[in-house]
């Protein structure tokens, strides 16, 4: 079964939109084409934002449950502040000696466990989940790669062919195995380590019973496309040490879960109390100034670094430096970590008192502040549960809320706010959810 | 033979460095690893930049000719207002209606061809590059790629694969054939074009033959990596033709050519008089913001758009887009490729007045402010010829003028200056030329 990839879209001729906007939407066809899709059924349209909120034309305000680039909140002055600043110094490429640079490296590496040392700039969370695999195919010789069944992990060529979430039109790689997880499978927390590595291990043995090897096993511990599979902490383990003892790396795809987000660790495989070989970081580094990075275990980075060059002509640039400089100190100054931690636990709270009234909430997960709930009555086929997650995520949106849906059936929402939300954003929040699940309820 | 593949950098041990440069080296290594080189046997070391020029920490001034990022010069004041002004609105991705993405995608193509009417936004050339791969391998059904001898895309897997100039560390794809330039093989002007034609037939037939047919010839319409091989404009044709009848895709590399940076054209394919399917943007885009994209023709990309969704993050924020915008604006208002047109001429003059002096000027190729010099005495060896290169590239840096090499053999100097360079700027340029290589003709 082919489902369709991004539910949570507008379709032109199944929503009327206002003139402003279906102006808009043509001209923006004209040129952009099919590659861009439009979220919601009715699009959005913000000129403006500031912390948690976006502003339409028409100065209404929605509040950000959704963008997990902005961790520190939307035009956050500070942010902006060092990379204006740093844009009329220098903005000086990686081949000219620059102090900025080291500094940033030497900070961002402390925050990784101590054999981690060593970090390669990039300017996306696909750049560096790229370099990643250019990097375990390296070191290790071999080409497989084992992801989990619904994995996403980015828009080049060779890592969307290990993206089996996008869908049959993109082509996966021969050397490709997908893994199921433990809770999608229905596996009890108590076997989910022993499944994952059994899993694992049937798949090595796949790829090397073709002489194809292993590479990497290259995971998101928070799976978020695969619907938010965080628990129990720890089950990522023993699959990660089959990995190891078949000659293939361990690579963490921090690109969602890093940088505080899972509350309670900087990084998001700290949570399953493990060491990759790898980290793959990206979205939040530059609070949307495009930047990224691999870091690592020294080993794999000096031997690939030695022989095969890499340079990337923006990448560690010092403007992209500065801003991702200035995000890290407010995230450290103001341990947003610890915030994500207590209001994912408010979240969380706030979600179980819910569903108790609500039977379309099923299952609840979070690791701070990204949080998946399974949406349909108990009863529902998955179509069903399907529409109602969609209809959900709209109504909140007609509401002025902003999340969308996430996992293999798109019948899970996907709440993941800036890292800055306060008490009233989720009581906020709370009420938006609670008032759609009974408009839809009724509307069933 | 495998040569060095970047001469011109710094090797510790090689060279004593003052105790600041050296302790930064030192700190650098630690952190960053082997991936990271330094350009000149003495790097450079800068804190500032105005224009033209880059200044270290005492305060001296390097007259840039190498940088070709920030095109309209370094830390331009215009090009930051508007990305620091839109920072403070918003950072909009591209699944929310913004109308700023669609003014400039609109401003973008109508400097075109009319038949090249789609684009889609990245990050980095390497990123564009990538895309534009997966475009023709998809519509193509085919997967062979047809590139010149020492062609550099770009820095993901997949481009890697494609760039012979990444050296023997770095695996080709088995579907990737090489073809030489009519230049390096010593072919007359006259015999270039049915030379380049007769190698891309030899290569889509040895590529059709084992089954693998091809998706695309990919070419920089300057082979800047191959020694600036540009002449005569019109060559590219016939193998373009030849490619297009196999069911491939034409694809221009513009990340270096693009932006006005031949002088005549905004684009490098327009002096080959060819329009192709694909032409693939980054460096001087955004000046220094890491922004880049695709154009092309409806069918291909609207056939990709259509069954495989491409979404890239960071690609099209309305803070990229907005920057972009800047710069598309200067570019036009201030003729800037005019001034690369005339700057480019002066020098080309310049230096072949220089020539008449200085035997170890061998042939000069330029397109505007492009500009590749081949250097060695009539009689010296390749070995020869590598070195006074590199020696006279670092004479220039000791004398505060950036450039560097390329070609093969590394003997071309690669001179390619921001595109706002003056008539003083020019003859600074060939001022300190001719005393390096009075300086290094005097040392052999």
């Amino acid at each position: 079964m082919t489902t369709d990839l991004m539910p949570n879209r507008f379709r032109p001729g199944e929503t009327d939109l206002p003139a402003r906007e279906a102006d808009l939407v043509a001209r923006r066809d004209a040129v952009l084409g099919a590659s861009y899709r439009l979220q919601y059924r009715r699009p959005v349209h913000f000129v403006r934002g500031q912390g948690m909120w976006l502003y339409d034309p028409d100065g209404r305000a929605y509040l950000d449950f959704y963008n997990n680039v902005p961790s520190l909140g939307h035009a956050h002055p500070e942010v902006n502040a060092a990379m204006t600043e740093q844009a009329g110094r220098i903005s000086a490429n990686t081949r000219y000696l620059e102090p900025r640079l080291v500094d940033y490296a030497e900070r961002l590496i402390a925050t990784f466990p101590e054999a981690m040392d060593r970090v390669v700039f990039t300017c996306t969370g696909s750049e560096s989940n790229d370099l990643a695999l250019r990097i375990a195919r390296h070191v290790s010789g071999n080409d497989g790669v084992i992801v989990s069944s619904y994995a996403y992990h980015g828009t080049s060529a060779a890592v969307a062919a290990v993206s089996p979430n996008l869908g049959d039109a993109v082509r996966l790689s021969p050397s490709v195995r997908m893994v199921t997880l433990p809770g999608p499978a229905g596996i009890g927390q108590e076997q989910a380590g022993a499944h994952f590595e059994a899993q694992v291990k049937a798949a090595i043995h796949d790829l090397q019973r073709r002489g194809i090897g292993v590479a990497a096993l290259l995971f998101d511990s928070i799976f978020s496309s695969d619907g938010v599979c965080i628990d129990p902490p720890g089950f990522i383990a023993g699959g990660a040490d089959a990995v190891r003892a078949a000659g293939g790396l361990v690579i963490a795809d921090e690109v969602q879960p890093g940088f505080g987000r899972t509350g309670e660790h900087m990084w998001g495989f700290q949570r399953h109390g493990i060491v990759p070989d790898l980290a793959t970081l990206g979205k939040p580094m530059g609070n949307g100034f495009p930047i990224g990075a691999v870091v690592g275990r020294r080993d794999p980075m000096e031997s690939f670094g030695t022989t095969a060059r890499y340079s990337n002509t923006f990448a560690g640039n010092t403007v992209g430096i500065a801003t991702a400089e200035a995000v890290l100190t407010i995230l450290q100054r103001d341990d947003i970590p610890g915030n994500a931690l207590a209001m994912g636990q408010r979240l969380r709270q706030g979600l179980e008192s819910l569903a108790t009234s609500q039977e379309m909430i099923g299952e609840i997960r979070n690791a701070g502040l990204f949080c998946g709930v399974d949406i349909g009555r108990p009863d529902a086929t998955p179509l069903q549960r399907r529409k109602a997650a969609l209809d959900v995520v709209n109504a909140m949106r007609d509401d002025g809320v902003l999340i969308s849906t996430t996992g293999a059936n798109e019948d899970t929402l996907k709440i993941r706010p800036p890292l800055i939300c306060a008490g009233d954003h989720v009581d906020r929040f709370l009420e938006t959810l609670e008032g759609a699940l009974k408009r839809v309820a009724s509307a069933v």
